[in-house]
């Protein structure tokens, strides 16, 4: 009998046919008895505050339940990011928020609410209401709120909420050591996560007078806690249900609506509440991705030495901190990863503004640093005049570095063979060699390349734990009970063919939940960091281990076999020496439940606290054709490769790398919400902030460096968000080589191309005057 | 600090306030989308076959999706009784049903069915459905189905299902030596559970293509199980969900519909289906009490020596075999758990007929035979002269006694002790010399006694396991997660008290959930047999402490204290030697989880196999008064006195003895299904079959016995059937008391008692030609 596994396997996810069905219950799907509906009312400038509610139209209209005003709600400050709560009170996140609030800090700021029967009742109620304001200058950029003299968006602390500095060596002296030394400007802009499901929780009083949320989060866990803290009630008295959900990409990972749906249903004496944001809600008024400007010098010898890297980053956090502070920091051990250095100094600066707060999204700050980094990199490579693939792949940490900054051993590094296998795939070389034909005229080509290095978790900034727990069903097969959260991305999948590696079943033999339940369920902090197939497949793989221990003990028992000649293969229990088969696991399942003198019910958890962190990296390469005289950048091809170790799924693998790789692209060329000089979002609705459809997209193209990393459960590294941080540097540089023009803001926007490319007088524009 | 256990206190039970409100969910209230609903067509014969079905009509009616008929179904015969699966084929439950079928076994069979878009669809088509029958003779008792000549009822076995002997000594020889013999012919009748909520089911087809029903069940475990045997798929393909449910009391220890409810599922596209039956099927078509015919002999000497007990038993079954062979058999453990004898036999034939299918209900067979046990004893000490009490007393066994039948160490045996304690608290001496006064006219009073013992759990017949979680919430709280089943008899509270008991915190801090669900919840077969707070109680002890020690030894790490010297009480970790605070729960917990190099949630897990049983005991007093004239029969007072060793909640206990004794007064004296001679049930409504209300019953009294037992969980024994299993013959002791007439056959209806004391000559009764 040959030991098939399930890992490596392209199994179709467990949930696909009740998604193709629409089967599949999601937040909203929740049929709850006599429920009622929420709607938020949010303030209409973006500073200042709120001195006047007049409700009293409101109350009046038809269906009005209750009408929240600041003043009806608890009055605990509490932080949104869905981080593990901290021992170490200084290392929380920043507790700034109310559920309501009459200190208007940005455009659509919560500063009321309406419960009514009907979502449309609450819609025209909340309409009714209206509001006076006092109002305060309008901070768009950290420049703005750093300057002298600026007010306090919060009264508590300085706009500058964190400072981070990482690095080593001394920089100045190493820059001035250099050959060249490059000193360039970036800047990103604002992306929107744009999950297809929009924020939704449900909130009720249950069974037990406890409180129940089902909620479309990434973070059940966390958001029990963020509950708890945000109502100042002990934890316990929450419950956080996740169902399917449609997405999130950092976005579900702050905790946004659900303490305000709660605080709905216990101000309508425990009905069911239903707070469902609307896409225009979501696009503005949840959280964003940073918009960070960077001042970069790098130093470089002739022979293509790096001796100095130094950024200096200022970080739009907007009106809330939430993940601001770790965002801006992360940015200094990425670098290091992935560049070896003489000397590296990385100071970041998070600042409140007046625009929407910003959080986590996909890349979490990389997509930014990297774009920056690998900006300058290959501008620096132009600069000696070294093939770009090459200076890079000189200048990579080599695999087993162990990175200065995070004290991490980079086991497995392999960011070198992704630049040689996809210079390979991508036909760099032929068509580096076909853009010369396209260097004049209106239509011009390059090919461009851009690199990142990604962790799997957060260790060692941030706590990571988790559990599962096994169970053996009577017919042998299992079901697999975890606090991680499926939200979208297969993690689900992965983790069943995890178990069933280790268990010898098919992967379909191990059931997973669709419901996440933090009452049940083992403690996991969630869908974020690409951290579950690393972090939470430790503790499927621990609390497999234990489960097939514990079986073989039993067979041990009832066939009289020392355990360790017994092995578990395609659900049969054999002897591992010669493959005979003992029995069926399912008739060992049978006597272990029912038999009178040892039946007993056979379950295995584990918790995991995990002490280390396996880097990931990864590359993309470009080929883009620009219309220099519209600024219209063309992308011809593109392939990402990953370094990621072993692929659990390539099926569901390619899926993430494929969404990624189109979020990476959009950020890039297209993605950016813009505000008025009031702070009022221009652009939030999806006619006119463009994610890209297929029709947009080239072929998306990419390949793995599969290689086991043996720190890893089963030898596999952090992919989820990885596609994502690094295809914007990639078109960025294909488009400089297209054009000879280096753009250093993004999104590479037509009208900024554009504006380049006659600043640069690719292209002369004549005036109207002129023409005539 | 003094530690004040949670273990005795009248806690309220979690559910109160829920239940209260209507805000509890039971299975009805469950709104799932695109709910369709399922009747059950029945016939209108009690034996015989369909030979066809005209369903030309039924399926023009409106809103009907589909017609079900025992053809389109599985073809799996399976038992329906909710009794743990057993390895041993022959210890099985005797497969015999079919989840539709065309052979006839009583009236009400189900033999097919429709889904409708509503329900009153479904009932009106269900109406057009003709049918045409091939009839049988039909059998209404286990004399007639016996009888030579008799047809079988399922033809694959003998009417006789089951013939189960035990006893020992040689009966005969020591009937010979008896200075008297009494031989007497006992018989009972059809009781039904009459519990609030009829039975109902929604089933559908899960997120994972996978089958769960909610059902209002007792044993979801194993019904679980049974729907995978009557569908002949793996048991884990299907998931059981029990809300809250309205009793069951044994007829929902019977998986009647759930097949059917997931058939119409699966027959639907996965389509939710409720099958939600009526009152007037729910009395007469799903299972009752057995009625069982005995014919008993005792051998007395004049000083009140027992020399031997001699049971010949005919247990009426129904059409189905259900939990037949094991009720029938139960009676012998119990005669001789109770009492002294040279010799013993007991006999019981479990005997198929055309009656409704006689199931488990609270007593499970012990009524029954208490009921002929304690008429005859009653008798017996009458014929020696000899105070019933002490004549009991003195045969009673002692404490400590090792069951000959069972094995069981009757340990902490104290019926003795509740015939002592009921004799004062009842004022028993006063009642009768007061009845002396009662003894001519029409009104007549008397006193009497009536005793039982019974058992916690199945062991050694059945097999018991158990199974407990506990998860520690990051607040110090705890979540308790149980397989066995709260059906309203407040399980779940005392489940929680028992933990907190263990923990050192107050119960609410130990949460239950109103949710079983066989796919997460630890296994346990359920609520039946009295044995869920032993049973289940020693997997909670096992779990509390497990997580007990957990916590302790966290503490231990955390503030460097050795184990032993911690203790947890009122949520604090305290020095066990002088109470000391260490910290609270609270603080340990919060650093439990968020350590970020230790840090991991504790959960603790449970499996216990208990192989032994913990004997309990108890007896009824009653004072009546008879109306001789009309047969009336008017309880003035009764009182029960229980040895169910600790009470773990006294209200909560006095409700189960309160509820138990009107069950058991409504046995003795009025509830009784009855058919006519084509077998058609009489008075399967509330109209006719009457159960008591609080109008009809005298005040409940009731003590306690309590003395820990120390082979138990928390000193606790069986309590939830117990006091049931008296009301009865202490009825019938008293009226015989108060008219000097013995009845044999229960109820002690106003006609039966009438027709008593006419043939007594009690009463003369003139027939209207002698008036004239």
């Amino acid at each position: 009998m040959e030991k098939k596994g399930a890992i490596g396997q392209s199994e179709t996810r467990w949930d696909a046919i009740s998604k193709v069905k629409g089967t599949a219950m999601f937040t909203a799907d929740f049929p709850v008895q006599n429920m009622l509906h929420g709607k938020i009312v949010r303030s209409t400038i973006a500073h200042g505050r709120v001195l006047e509610f007049d409700i009293s139209e409101a109350e009046k209209m038809p269906g009005v339940v209750k009408i929240l005003l600041p003043e009806d709600m608890p009055q605990n400050q509490f932080a949104t990011a869905g981080h593990p709560y901290n021992m170490i009170p200084e290392k929380r996140d920043v507790a700034d928020r109310l559920i309501l609030t009459r200190d208007v800090r940005v455009y659509g700021e919560e500063i009321a609410a309406v419960v009514a029967k009907t979502e449309l009742q609450a819609v025209q109620a909340a309409e009714k209401i209206k509001v006076t304001y006092e109002e305060y200058p309008v901070y768009l950029s950290p420049k703005e709120s750093m300057a002298e003299g600026a007010m306090r968006i919060h009264k508590e602390r300085d706009n500058v909420i964190a400072n981070t500095k990482v690095g080593f060596g001394d920089v100045e002296e190493e820059l001035a050591k250099a050959d060249y030394v490059l000193k360039e400007h970036f800047s990103t802009g604002v992306q929107q996560h744009v999950h297809m499901e929009n924020q939704v929780a449900i909130a009720y009083q249950s069974e037990d007078q406890r409180w129940t949320c089902i909620s479309s989060t990434q973070i059940p866990h966390i958001c029990r806690r963020i509950i708890g803290e945000a109502m100042g009630m002990p934890w316990s008295q929450f419950r956080v249900k996740k169902p399917f959900i449609g997405g999130g990409f950092g976005n579900k990972q702050d905790v946004t609506i659900e303490p305000l749906a709660v605080a709905m249903t216990m101000a309508c004496g425990g009905r069911p509440v239903q707070l469902a944001i609307t896409r225009e809600e979501s696009l503005a008024f949840t959280r964003t991705r940073h918009a960070i400007d960077y001042d970069v010098q790098i130093g470089v010898n002739k022979d293509g030495h790096i001796t100095a890297i130094d950024f200096d980053v200022y970080s739009n956090q907007g009106g809330y901190a939430s993940h601001g502070h770790s965002i801006g920091g992360k940015g200094g051990t990425f670098i290091h990863a992935l560049y070896k250095s003489d000397a590296l100094r990385y100071a970041a600066k998070t600042v409140y503004t007046n625009i929407a707060t910003a959080g986590a999204m996909r890349g979490y700050g990389i997509p930014q640093v990297m774009y920056a980094l690998e900006s300058i990199i290959d501008d620096a490579a132009e600069k000696i005049g070294m093939d770009p693939i090459e200076f890079r792949m000189m200048n990579a940490q080599p695999d087993n570095f162990k990175n200065t900054i995070s004290k991490i051993k980079q086991k497995n590094f392999l960011i070198e063979e992704c630049l040689k296998k996809g210079r390979e795939a991508f036909e760099w070389d032929r068509k580096l060699k076909d853009s010369l034909n396209y260097k004049s005229g209106s239509k011009r080509r390059g090919v461009g390349v851009g690199s990142f290095s990604y962790g799997s978790g957060t260790y060692p900034f941030g706590l990571e734990v988790s559990g599962a727990r096994l169970i053996l069903i009577q017919d042998g097969r299992f079901k697999l009970m975890l606090g991680a959260t499926e939200i979208g991305q297969g993690a689900d999948t992965a983790f069943s063919q995890m178990a069933a590696e280790i268990l010898g079943v098919p992967t379909n033999h191990v059931i997973r939940d669709f419901m996440t339940d933090t009452d049940v369920d083992p403690f996991d902090t969630g869908a974020y960091a690409s951290r579950q197939s690393y972090i939470t497949g430790f503790a499927v793989r621990e609390a497999a281990e234990e489960m097939k221990q514990k079986i073989v003990e039993r067979a041990s028992d009832i066939y009289d076999v020392r355990p360790e000649y017994l092995d578990i293969v395609d659900s049969q229990i054999i002897y591992a020496y010669d493959g005979e088969v003992v029995t069926s696991l399912a008739d060992l399942a049978l006597a272990s439940f029912y038999d009178m003198q040892h039946g007993q019910s056979i379950v295995a958890e584990s918790a995991v606290n995990i002490h280390h962190n396996a880097y990931a990296s990864g590359c993309t390469f470009a080929e883009v054709e620009v219309d220099v005289e519209t600024g219209k950048v063309d992308l011809l091809s593109v392939m990402n490769v990953h370094d990621s170790g072993k692929i659990i799924n390539p099926k569901l693998a390619g899926g993430q790398v494929e969404g990624g790789m189109a979020m990476g692209i959009a950020y890039g060329l297209s993605e950016g919400l813009r505000y008025n000089e009031k702070g009022k979002p221009l652009n939030n609705n999806l006619l006119d902030y463009k994610i890209p459809t297929t029709m947009d997209l080239p072929e998306l193209d990419f390949e793995f460096v599969e290689e086991m990393d043996p720190l890893a459960p089963f030898g596999n590294k952090a992919l989820g968000e990885n596609p994502m941080n690094s295809p914007a540097q990639a078109i960025r540089n294909a488009v400089k080589n297209a054009t000879n023009v280096a753009i250093n803001d993004i999104p590479l926007s037509t009208q900024r191309v554009f504006e380049h490319m006659k600043e640069n007088n690719v292209i002369t524009v004549k005036n109207q005057a002129d023409a005539k």
